[in-house]
């Protein structure tokens, strides 16, 4: 069993990491530290889990840990790793933003990884988690980016669940006031287009497009709905076969030439990618439930990869479909 | 002209108040009163009023006006006349549930009248406007209470938009929480059971029936829907000709015999209801917009009342429908 | 592996049936029928299933079978199983309402039982899987049933989500009429009555209460969320430690003192129940995903049972919460 | 008084009409035409209205009438006209495509004129009602291109309400299915293209840019949120200048400088632009009601114009807020 230790256990993310981790075969949760609820039962938080009354929040961090996860806010990760040292064995999964770009990805002696299962073959043992909007976007285009043709403009229009913004308070998080709303918000300028950038720079892309980035606050609670679209001079065909060929082996990216529609991830650790050329212009639709193949199931999918074991153990998600 | 004074002018229903008399024909607003944003533009809190520039929250209180509405948020209005007396020539409209028990009814010289038009015929020049709850409530069974029939108990289930709770950020506000949401608060023990209890006594129900009320957080931002049933003798056309009768000259209360639906009365003054007896039970569905029949809306039938002017002027409010 | 056959396959509770079913580790489909649709792949109709593109429906099924799961809609099991007939050794699991009552309960050789595995602790092979409304209502009061202590009358309310009418078109069903609204149907008259009356009776209530039960459709797609009342003579203490007591066993039914939400079990197989007494009356909130525990889910339960596998196997499913 | 006539009475557009009409204080309906509904009340088909028992549709068309508005779905208004001629001085102001286009701007003897207010002083006395998304879009840009400065490709994403649909039930008009969830449709295609472009060219755009549109069906009922950016060499306090000149005097259209969001706008006439410049591309974000400023209300804007009425005469209209 793999041993895992949670910091920042209260969140949106935290709380979709012990989802799936207690149906994990081969997890073993060994503490669920919260630096603001020591002692509270974890159903008192993440009130769905009334079945698991034993669980607890914890201001110990143990070291007898194989992994652990930080879910605590972008910008924390480091001071939690300076203020609760780790043994260099145990692997550190950041589900923050602070090691996802190269600048950033040393602390100590530890390196991290950008956790884009689909990007590489390799894994680090300590993965900087793709942010959510980054994911979408970087597999909307990450097999143009290998051959190196993003080489015009990306229009990108991407609506997320309000889950996204995480469980802070405030005027614009009111029930009555998002309900059937919408906004924008960070026009051309969202925090995760350098993260993107590096990415289809990793994957092959040497000279990087103008990225024009639109994300707008949906009117729901779970996924992103991108599009993304960029001028090519390749046929509807080639394009396909190349997605197709791309993440053939890819157990969690698909390649749809149907319409589709979001709720056909939530729920899941899925990415689906609608893909089709019109007018010389490819356009790809993409869609992935934020919390999961944007966040925690993502994770888990690295820790999988960590240790072995086949990456979709305990990532089959049952979609909410309805 | 009316001229109208607001206090309390930042929540909700002060913002359908502004909404309805901006189309009021008769009316003049002369102040609206913020403690908390005097200076600021109504439109940086009431964002749709961005059509109103020329509107501010002020922190005086005019004397000049004719009628002042109160939405103060339950228990303040009493202190803020006592901070700010008023003329006694000045109409008081409170929303609050201040002067609503018979037993409260008394300020200084002034005395309140519970505003429910349905009820009475005269009216006095201070109001006390009915609850949400109790306006839903109490007029799905005026007519019984009239006749002094209500002699079993009375079983009560009404669900409520999220309006209902006002502007205040808590937990269970948060949209990612009430989306696709339901819960119950204060079973049985709801605030405005003692205002319904009288206002059927004054409608001629000398002894009161046992009363049940399940009050039901809903998924959604508008609207009230109750459901109330009691035991009756007398049969489906006798009730109906009874409700008929009662309501034949109220513009703002009808009655069906078919199936009703919430979204009939959202955006209006309306209250709609559908009586039947099935199996010697009379099963009445009430509907009403929370903010409008249930606030704002009746706080201006009742200023038409006081004032002689027809009592839907200025109360014609499109259906949102959808 | 239990080889499963599903007969009905292109409706909701196929749909979710099947997601269990691709997760659950013992289980082997066999084939998929549909009537309408043969050659179609599944994913063409449940459309989260891009994942499984090899699935197609059928309109042959195969005797070469454990079980069968009959989603056919209320009263065509019967024909079904006269039209294709099964070998006696294959388990029937009537998700359909044909065999629920005592009367109805033999079909040639075969005889079903009732599919509520927390009433009873054998199990038959033939299965009638109990409505969704029963099911939530039923757990409200089952521990008073065993007690015979259901003696008053029992106040029903009960809204459920749009899944529940299945996927027909009709006007009410459009998106457009159905959003932010509500209504009621069926009052004292839903179809699921008897059988909850039966099993009421089967849990030890000899003597029947008058049932009054509202149904209403609510404003979203997922779940039951049923408040039930009754006068009791027990205190608080005393009918928590009844129903902890009855369900102590339980993997799905549940017992809480705090306020629940309806969003603590959609996307799971789990019933919670609050329990309370206020002035000598008990009242139950119960909540249930209407797809799961309320159909697929139970259904999967029964499966296991007759199959010797622990209750909860494959039934490990991640709440939605969001 | 002017006497209305309305063909098409019973889809959601003609609902919103009546909604508006009933209100309207210089308006008196003569009929209301519905091939399919005579002698039905118009509350069986628009529930609201409740509260005006005498309405019914119509198999009749009356030429006693000043104005008679087209609401029967594209491509149907010719054939309508052919059927049942009306006088020369009747006005007709239709809601459907049919005549908007310049190449289909001619029926027998009459002109239609393209009818969007903010365009053009003048008005013909037969008007072609512009489409929603393009309402929405053309405004966004119509100052710009008033001084044939859109000299770049212009970036379109609009997430549209389910009402944009109108009332035709398909599998995707599901409650179960639309709810949370998100497609696009028409990418690059939308058949409002051609009208936006002959917009923008009469108010002085010679040369037209290209334009790429993605049409997205949004999780809510009414609305269109467009974003809609292109390159500029203005500065952002030029651009302002540029809009609110252009805007001054216009009732309806409006333009801010703060971040706005789509309920500032449903339930009333108004269209709201916020303008921005970033790193020199021109954002302009435009919000409406797709049934009122994206039809029934723009209609008796043009209505009012016809007739020599204020503008605003009945649609002051009450924003629903939440």
């Amino acid at each position: 069993m793999i041993r895992v230790g949670i910091a920042g256990g209260t969140g949106y993310v935290a709380g979709e990491l012990l989802r799936i981790l207690a149906g994990h075969p081969e997890v073993e949760v060994a503490f669920i530290y919260s630096h603001s609820q020591p002692g509270v039962a974890v159903s008192k938080v993440h009130r769905d889990f009334f079945f698991k009354p034993e669980w607890h929040f914890t201001d110990t961090v143990s070291t007898d840990v194989d992994v652990v996860f930080l879910c605590l806010g972008h910008g924390l990760s480091r001071t939690f790793l300076e203020n609760h040292p780790l043994p260099n064995e145990v692997s550190i999964i950041d589900l923050g933003s602070d090691f996802r770009l190269k600048e950033d990805a040393v602390f100590g002696e530890r390196e991290f990884t950008y956790g884009l299962a689909e990007l590489s073959t390799s894994n680090g043992k300590n993965i900087a988690n793709p942010g959510c909007f980054a994911t979408a976007i970087e597999l909307a285009l990450l097999p143009m980016a290998s051959k190196g043709i993003l080489t015009d403009s990306v229009h990108i229009h991407a609506i997320t669940g309000s889950t996204g913004a995480g469980a802070s308070l405030n005027e614009y998080s009111h029930f009555s006031r998002r309900l059937n709303n919408l906004s924008i918000y960070k026009p051309f300028s969202h925090q995760h287009l350098a993260e993107i950038g590096e990415t289809w720079n990793t994957a092959g892309q040497t000279q990087l497009p103008e990225i024009h980035f639109i994300p707008v606050k949906g009117d729901f609670a779970r996924g992103i709905f991108a599009s993304v679209y960029t001028n090519t001079s390749l046929s509807n065909e080639e394009v396909l076969k190349l997605f197709q060929d791309y993440y053939r082996d890819s157990p969690f990216a698909h390649v749809s030439e149907d319409i589709i529609e979001l709720k056909q991830v939530v729920g899941t650790n899925h990415c689906l990618l609608q893909v089709q050329v019109i007018d010389g212009k490819l356009l790809v639709t993409s869609i992935i439930d934020n919390l999961l193949k944007g966040a925690a199931g993502q994770a888990v999918q690295n820790m999988n990869r960590i240790f072995g074991l086949p990456e979709t153990t305990g990532l089959y998600l049952k979609s909410i479909a309805f």
